[in-house]
């Protein structure tokens, strides 16, 4: 993965996604892609997917499998340039994010509720219809649509920071990481994952790409049993550390980003404020910025979240 | 009111406050001020009037009386400059906002719960120490830093567009409208007040400033029972139609903002959002900036909303 294929994507991506703003609260720098059309960071990764295969994506549509903000993200962007979408989605999914993706234009095709089911009824589709096939965290594509985010901070922020952000596949901080440091080596960059899914934290333990079975989480973006290929790689050579957090710390963050930086943030997106929060980050003197990765809560549960406070 | 004086607000607040994001959500530009520091615009006319006379204040401290985000905001200006901040609060204006005045350094001075007791209040501590005695709409230096939300729209919209705010005491249409018909005339300025409180509404009918005992709404930022001078008098000169919702329709813009725009919204900040979606809004083929005025909510009000989505 290639420094010149960051700067590529960001490219492709100007006239679709403007730079997402970064703001001040509390001492903290916040990235806010919740901010982006469809409230997650997902959107870049799924455009930089589109436009590098645009004329087969036109003329077979495209196709891929995910339950939540990337299913979202390539529908979106699929409408947004005249592609056909389908999007295979767990039964088990819920309305909400069903919901999401079909009014964002995609069309949802349903599979039972195991991983394998998932990747079966998608190789099928493939193979069935020749419709382009992207992946939600494990390509040459996501990841440098990912690392836009990188290049975007770079931008905004003079000098040194530290930043923080989320982990499921390792895409995320693997292309933030891969930029950054490039660039800017006395940057520090520090992965969250939440306590109930350390697959990254597990893997760069054992030094190779591990599995962990997820147990249940709030943060229910973030739930990778395994490390991309990629992710992993560009982990291990960029970032720094990867710290854990609870459910209840994310809970916490995700109310004292509402009530105090008025901003609407998942369980998985303000975990880079739980991590800060529970003194897991430690920065020295660095500014500290936090990916709010998304914000697709589900209305009942933000309700109940912040109702607690 | 000079256009000078507007880009000379500009200048001084460029220091403290940078530009507020303007995004866009479902074919609408939302500006949020409830992205700056207090959650709310105010800090604008807060900041500017301590720096128009920065040597009194830093010597004899400021003064000021609000119940609402304007206290917060002269809260946050007066420890962000060093300067000494009392602030007369009704005896009944909720914790809430007693706890975020406190918190961003201002001293809460209690009052009855009438206006002419703070009025009072206020008029007693400024012959007693001298202090500068800053007003939360209606002065030159509030309606400067109001402006400077029109000045950022024209650096941020390319061409014409269509701009609706909403209108407490008339200060933050008037400096929008003021700021944005001289450079653009092609702009459209629309104000929004809560039907429950409809005082600009029922100037503009009068030609005249017109009282209006307030009711209560949901919109508890924009009680004022009668115009400032210089507000009415801007939107007569300047503003394409005041129009009014109700409090239904701005719950319905709060939640709407927080599920698809990922935007934490009070109810006076979303009333803009409520008239373009009750169709009070005609603004042809212009495009339509929304001005997200504040975010201050109470948390157990938001997640009441939230719930009943």
């Amino acid at each position: 993965v290639d420094y010149a294929n960051f700067e590529q994507a960001r490219e492709r991506l100007a006239p679709h996604l403007p730079p997402t703003p970064l703001v001040e609260s509390d001492g903290l720098h916040l990235k806010l892609e919740s901010l982006q059309p469809t409230g997650a960071f997902k959107v870049r990764p799924a455009m930089n997917s589109l436009l590098a295969d645009l004329d087969r994506a036109k003329r077979k549509g495209v196709v891929t499998s995910s339950s939540g903000n990337f299913a979202q993200a390539v529908a979106w962007a699929a409408t947004r340039l005249g592609v056909d979408a389908q999007i295979v989605m767990q039964r088990a999914a819920s309305d909400f994010k069903r919901n999401r993706t079909r009014n964002f234009g995609g069309a949802v095709i349903p599979c039972d509720n195991t991983m394998e089911a998932r990747a079966e009824a998608t190789r099928r589709i493939v193979e069935e219809t020749g419709r382009l096939l992207v992946h939600p965290y494990d390509s040459d594509e996501t990841l440098a649509g990912d690392a836009t985010v990188g290049l975007e901070l770079l931008d905004q922020m003079d000098g040194d920071f530290c930043v923080v952000a989320p982990i499921s596949g390792g895409g995320l901080i693997g292309g933030i990481a891969a930029a950054v440091k490039q660039r800017r080596p006395g940057c520090q960059v520090i992965g969250v994952q939440p306590e109930a899914n350390p697959s990254m934290r597990a893997s760069i333990d054992a030094d190779q790409r591990t599995s962990v079975s997820p147990k249940p989480s709030v943060a229910d973006a973030l739930v990778v049993s395994k490390p991309g290929e990629r992710g992993f790689r560009m982990t291990q050579q960029y970032v720094d550390d990867v710290v854990l957090v609870s459910d209840d710390q994310m809970i916490d963050a995700v109310r004292q980003l509402a009530v105090q930086a008025k901003v609407v943030a998942e369980a998985g997106g303000a975990a880079p404020v739980a991590a800060v929060q529970s003194q897991k980050v430690r920065a020295g003197d660095l500014p500290i910025v936090c990916i709010i990765s998304g914000g697709n809560v589900e209305p009942a549960k933000f309700a109940a979240w912040l109702a607690d406070a």
